[in-house]
């Protein structure tokens, strides 16, 4: 690898401004300082529960955000429970608290708290989507951003940089969410992997921050570690339109920089794009699959948060109604959205044309109510369509552009808005957006309440340290693309994610309902083995630590995808690969390596044995590829024992 | 009994109108003509089916409306797929289907459809509403509405008319919820049973129709049969509003009538009021209890629909923000009432003031969202405040006047409106309400569509014959003022009523969780005993059909709800009342009745031996008052099987 040139991309820019330790080398170990942490609420209790095992009294990423967006439905009394656990753990920790009704996190972070240069860390794939300010703005598992709250450094594989130009100008009925599906159109999901997007080029002058964080959003589709857009005027806009020009400043990539890879986009040459049930790479021009019948026309979520999206389906759906049977969902992003559409006066053409308005939050899009009738179509502007997310079990979900939504409400099918018949709505954001900070609380520094407990958020359990030898039967013998999804379910599972002990039970349900028994019944612990790719998906940590607390001590597979398999060493889970070909290996067979610690610690090449459930024995020539700091983390029972020992270290080196 | 004086009280006159047979003698059965019919979604699914299962091709009442307004959250397929069921229903069986999103049945039918002197059927006990328009209009279980919507006239005891008259005008923080409260707080729960509760007198001229809903709906808290308003100016100016001032007619008690009971109410001298939990007639002044903290403030529900009532609280937070850690719950009646408030320029304020805005519909009201937190105060606008209505299992919910939930709101704790530092803020609809009837669809008469069959809408088993002799244990023994939603969970088992099947894993789980199982086992059936007022509350007929279907054959208790009472025996079940005094009858027991039916053919005495766990027996001196076409339905395994007997013999006739 040649030592990259004095002129930088941004990418390579906001790397080395946070960069605590490493090389800027592709595939090595990087340490970055993360100034700022973001939290949603179902993954949030779990971080916070982690905050207290880890004896943490007060975080120091700042901000720290605490947002309420997903539990909202609220049917029963354990969302709610939550909110006021989440609320106390904001006041103990020192966490701002953005209550139920404000919103998605991503674009309130990004209005309220969202400052050029800056690095984010949260725990949430979307979060990428601040990248839309210049910001260097990472999802990773709940632990990690437990870390990083504690002033601990964020590790990661150091990305390549992708450098994609814009050029030319959007023709009319094309937006920001059609530059994103061409993006899928070109690389498909796994296109980004090991990549940050850089966005650069004459293109950006006409797409506004909104525009830009509908772009960085679904870089997460892309598989990206993260995107990135320069601050430039059109950033300087949006923070002096919410008040906060003093956060601008400027960032760019300097002339004559390079990229590992590069792609060019002429904007001008792009038309309505959606993708096709059930991923968000099944991508085709609208018009190839027009008159498609529609039963939902879904408006809302991170993808496309902006006050621009939802006023200008508004000004093509005013005057007219939506077709008949059509249920046109309106899910404002924020409460500062929805208050923007009331003061613009474009909420009104919304609710005449039969729309239903739903509360501001991320609803639907991740399976908290709008869930459409079994296998009818429903199109949305949400980033994902993997079957069942929209909480239907036979679901059929297409992502579009607001304005291919809304033409397509309208017209009952699914429409090309180049056919509609009226003049390109102009819309654009107003100079000055109305600020609205209720439903924030502020930590007061002064007070350091006890957690409010709940039978819903009991304290972790302690975490054995690794055994120095293993003998453990295979329990499930899984295939390709095992998502963390399919580990531990969303949907109405979701509301009991703050009880590892409760989830326990859904673990595996949909792959094998006979898991959580089997594994209560293996005593000595369990083995897992799968093929290529292994928790894909959500960054959700539950699918690693709720199989480590039901005994899961090692999952040999053909490759991991990347959070999941950071998160398994991260509890105390050893991650293994086959070296070389991979023998198949059945449920029921026992796998046993000796002296483990010793071996990982020698090198990456671990020598294990399977005992077939005929009696024949076979040697298994497996690899770890962690770090010698993974390797400290995993064998001491994982992250939360890890920074335990060294607060006690350096309060004993305190006092000493 | 006297015969009634020439000059008729409105009650008596609107009776008269609809009377089909009987006399108009208090608690003798008289038949009734039902003009129109009004559905909701958990409950239509079942009346649906029993219009399948009754051989119904078209229905006869006009209008007849379907309104999905409770199943609306979807957080899967089953409501969604519900919807379609019941819009393939509407189409087959020529009913107006109201479809998600434009809101809650009562608010809109009287908006839509309500005319003054027509009779109103509907399967929902707020049906009683719309009495603010000088129409009759009556709850009922959904059989019963099945069968006026084949043209069969309702039967039911004839009612005795309590004429409360209303004088002076409210004071300035005081609305027509606290109206209603005072008649709770003077009369109870039960305080309008077997009553037409009719409002006369100078008072009225200051209530608006909405007004007058508000009083009639929570009629039902009452437990009255319903509630009736004269039909002048106020109604006029309503139906104007709506463009629909040609449906207008007067309606008026005659000078000089008289009541069978009389109340009056200086409504100058009435205060703010407030039902404490966990009944609607625990009635105090908002005073006495002020300063109590608050944890979510509820707007909404049929109970305070109207524009006004959501108008006010906006006037009243304008400017300020709701208390820190209070949820502000904004849960628009009606998508016209959510427009209303965009076009008057009043949501605004409502956001501004950090309000959560929920869709149109019934929402937390019948715990379809907006749980509170565990044993945290609720202060809603809503009717009911039965314990875990809310969706919480230990909730603490709170009953009042949208001033009082307003200034409760930014207090955070309970506040009498009359300590707000401000002018009462004058609030009245436009004279001229925009019209938006998207979302309605019409039925085609020129087709009949097949039913949209899911699995979560099966066919109604086939119900068989009271038997001669019983002899049953009893499986519960309960005590005073067991509600529907005791024995019919709402909340989370909602989206799964369409299915009896389904239903009947959760009944009584609030009261005794091992009941389905213990009465699966009961393979010859069994009974349930309890104390006063049994079957209080919703009018869900599931509450008998599902014990039913598992093998509940007799009911025994010191008194029945009305409607609840009617549901029994229209599926079959023998209701039975101690004649003298109630002896103590406990889990275990056996009940036998000999020669049963020929016993309650020959008259309201039922003689019954009950068999104790120790042995000893003991005679029971029971009374059955069923009229004897109840006997009759009933002995038949119900009215399902009574009608489709009846349509056979017609054809018979016919063919004859």
């Amino acid at each position: 690898m040649e030592p990259r040139p004095l002129s930088d991309n941004l990418a390579t820019k906001l790397l080395k401004r946070h960069l605590v330790s490493g090389e800027l080398k592709p595939g090595t170990e990087i340490a970055l300082n993360m100034e700022q942490a973001l939290l949603q609420d179902v993954l949030g209790t779990l971080v916070m529960l982690e905050l207290e095992a880890m004896g943490v009294e007060r975080v120091v990423t700042n901000p720290s955000v605490q947002y309420i967006d997903h539990g909202l439905v609220q049917s029963d009394e354990i969302a709610a429970d939550s909110h006021l656990f989440l609320k106390s753990a904001c006041e103990r920790f020192g966490v701002i608290y953005s209550g139920p009704g404000n919103g998605i996190s991503h674009p309130v972070h990004m209005e309220r708290f969202g400052v050029p240069g800056a690095s984010l860390i949260g725990s949430d794939s979307h979060t990428v989507a601040a990248g839309s300010l210049g910001m260097l703005a990472i999802g990773a598992g709940g632990v990690e951003v437990a870390l990083a709250m504690a002033g601990e450094p964020f590790y990661i594989s150091c990305p390549k940089v992708f450098g994609v130009e814009l050029t030319g100008k959007l023709p009319d009925w094309v937006s920001a969410k059609d530059v994103v599906l061409e993006m899928l159109r070109r690389h498909g999901t796994s296109g980004g992997t090991n990549c940050i997007i850089e966005y650069y080029g004459d293109g950006l002058k006409h797409l506004s921050a909104m525009d830009r964080h509908v772009i960085a959003n679904m870089g997460a589709e892309l598989g990206a570690t993260t995107s990135v857009f320069p601050s430039d005027e059109a950033v300087e806009r949006f923070l002096k339109a919410r008040g906060r020009g003093d956060d601008y400043k400027p960032f760019a990539r300097d002339e004559g920089c390079t990229y590992d890879r590069e792609d060019r986009i002429d904007l001008s040459s792009l038309v309505p794009l959606i993708a096709k049930p059930q991923s968000p790479g099944n991508v085709v021009p609208v018009s190839e699959i027009a008159g498609e019948p529609v039963y939902q026309s879904y408006i809302g979520s991170s993808a496309n948060p902006g006050y621009r999206d939802f006023a200008m389906v508004a000004e093509i759906v005013a005057g007219q109604r939506a077709a008949e049977g059509v249920s046109l969902d309106i899910n404002p992003s924020s409460r500062q959205a929805l208050q923007t559409l009331v003061s613009e006066g474009k909420l009104g053409s919304l609710i005449a044309s039969g729309a239903r308005l739903h509360q501001a939050g991320c609803n639907g899009c991740i399976g908290m109510g709008q869930a459409p009738a079994t296998g009818r179509n429903s199109i949305r502007t949400v980033p994902r369509n993997f079957p069942g997310r929209s909480g239907t079990r036979e679901d059929s979900v297409f992502l579009a552009s607001p304005e291919t939504c809304a033409a397509s409400a309208l017209a009952g099918v699914i429409t090309d808005p180049r056919t509609l018949d009226m003049a390109y709505p102009q819309v654009s954001e107003p100079e000055e957006m109305p600020m609205n900070i209720a439903g924030f609380v502020f930590p007061d520094r002064s007070q350091r309440p006890e957690l409010y407990r709940t039978k819903h958020t009991p304290s972790l359990p302690d975490f054995d340290a690794f055994p120095d030898r293993i003998e453990v039967p295979v329990l499930l013998s899984l295939g390709d693309d095992v998502s963390t999804d399919d580990i531990i379910p969303a949907g109405q599972i979701l509301p009991i994610w703050s009880n590892v002990f409760a989830t326990a039970d859904h673990a595996f349900e949909q792959v094998d309902d006979t898991y959580a028994e089997r594994a209560k019944a293996a005593e000595a612990g369990h083995a897992i083995v799968a093929r290529k790719n292994y928790g894909q998906g959500s960054s959700r940590e539950n699918a690693a630590l709720v199989p480590r607390i039901m005994g899961l001590r090692v999952v040999i597979a053909e490759s991991f995808a990347r959070i999941h398999w950071q998160n398994l060493s991260s509890f105390g889970v050893l991650p293994l690969v086959f070296d070389g070909e991979a023998p198949v290996l059945k449920t029921g067979d026992v796998i046993s390596i000796d002296d483990v610690r010793d071996q990982i610690e020698a090198g990456p090449q671990v020598k294990a044995t399977v005992r077939r459930e005929d009696g024949s024995s076979e040697e298994l020539n497996l690899r770890h590829d962690l770090t010698p700091r993974q390797v400290e983390i995993m064998e001491l029972g994982g992250v939360i024992n890890w920074i335990a020992r060294r607060r006690d270290n350096s309060i004993e080196k305190g006092a000493a």
